[in-house]
């Protein structure tokens, strides 16, 4: 076993074409956007220039998270490390809401609705039918879960508790290996391991966005508490910038 | 354990930075070029019209094979699947001749000296300088190999008796579980897989090549033999005009 400070190093994915079009996403399995690749690629560039060098990589099923790490692997030159990817570092699945846009939610459901489906630690939106246009039930990707595994929605706790598996049984001995662990992830399954890692209660973590594109260090003692509660960004200023437009997204026009 | 007949589809990369300039390149970590690029797409989009969808990857542990790779996957929408690489599936490494010009070393050494480094079965170029330049001896990514295994010249021999444990322990048992398996690898890590496959000798693998970026399905029987001696290229007449080339490419002025 290597000794503590374990390295983690947490990376959301770039803008996506649907972050760009302002409309729910979860489990569809959309794209990055030029812009969402170039954050991947400087998300790289500033773990090489920290001479942070990942030993191996965990992504969800999803591209945009799989192709954020691809680019900032190659401009890190870490593209040979092994990786490892589960569908429970997957996006919060956003049940009846995928595919809708979020300006027109918000008009149709009022703020209050809105916020509670977006922040709520424990209300999921409606599920989502099987068979619904933006339905990932019978994506081939799933194909070896349990159907009663494949979420229809998901409130940010379902992440939580699907996620944490993954985290004991598939990070925490690569940690624990002394490699230098990156998981290249989503908004909410990276807040789902946030809040995890420091304790954030189920009311504060509303409060709590993670910006894209913008790696996030932490250092892990050896209970893999972080030795720096929220550990550090590798561009502080670019995070506290993003941090404050993600907090007015909903109320775009 | 799967019925037979289990399928194998190997990708040789696209054209590198090397390629195009004509030089050796072996263990050298150089990224594809813009064709290479197209080529590697075009691959995917070759598996996805054959709806030959692969469920698992294995790749070197060179960027030109990964980023092919993931270029294919990415035309086929198969980016999600699980990935494993080794250092066993690398190009063969070139020895001395590491970073030399071909039409040079032709000229220098002469076509007997020259034909015998590049196709001869058992006769290794000379062994590159630990600290060369273009020495991979120290390179991170082989740091968990001890030294003995981390080869300074290799002929193709030497590349058959490395990537053979990788095929018997890694690949077949992927094979047997049912996965249709997608193998991303150099034209002589290639090479020697067809060879064990196809029972070549030693003196008719001088003959093979195996042109960048068309998917060679095979489907093998309960043996692990091809059920067609040869496998089968995706784009029959594009590989034949593509071999055609390669076997004048040491002539390249």
């Amino acid at each position: 076993m290597a000794d503590a400070p374990y390295k983690l190093i947490l990376l959301r994915h770039g803008e996506s074409e649907w972050n760009e079009k302002n409309l729910f996403t979860g489990w569809v399995d959309v794209n990055l956007t030029a812009k969402g690749e170039k954050e991947a690629t400087r998300g790289g560039e500033l773990l090489k220039e920290a001479g942070l060098l990942p030993d191996v990589l965990h992504t969800s099923l999803q591209k945009r998270a799989i192709r954020t790490a691809q680019l900032a692997l190659e401009a890190a030159d870490r593209l040979w490390i092994p990786v490892s990817r589960s569908w429970r570092l997957n996006e919060r699945h956003y049940g009846a809401l995928q595919g809708k846009d979020k300006a027109q939610t918000l008009a149709e459901f009022g703020e209050e609705q809105f916020m509670l489906w977006r922040r709520s630690y424990d209300t999921p939106p409606p599920a989502l039918d099987r068979d619904a246009e933006y339905s990932q039930f019978n994506d081939p990707r799933y194909a070896t879960l349990p159907p009663e595994l494949r979420p229809q929605t998901e409130c940010l706790k379902d992440v939580v508790v699907r996620m944490l598996p993954y985290w004991f049984d598939s990070v925490v001995p690569d940690l624990l290996s002394g490699r230098t662990v990156l998981i290249a992830a989503h908004g909410n399954s990276l807040r789902a391991l946030v809040k995890h890692l420091d304790g954030i209660s189920d009311a504060d973590i509303a409060g709590l966005n993670i910006p894209t594109g913008i790696p996030l260090y932490y250092e892990l003692d050896a209970d893999f508490k972080p030795v720096t509660p929220g550990g550090k960004y590798l561009d502080p200023e670019a995070a506290a910038a993003a941090i404050e437009a993600v907090k007015n997204q909903g109320k775009k026009k």
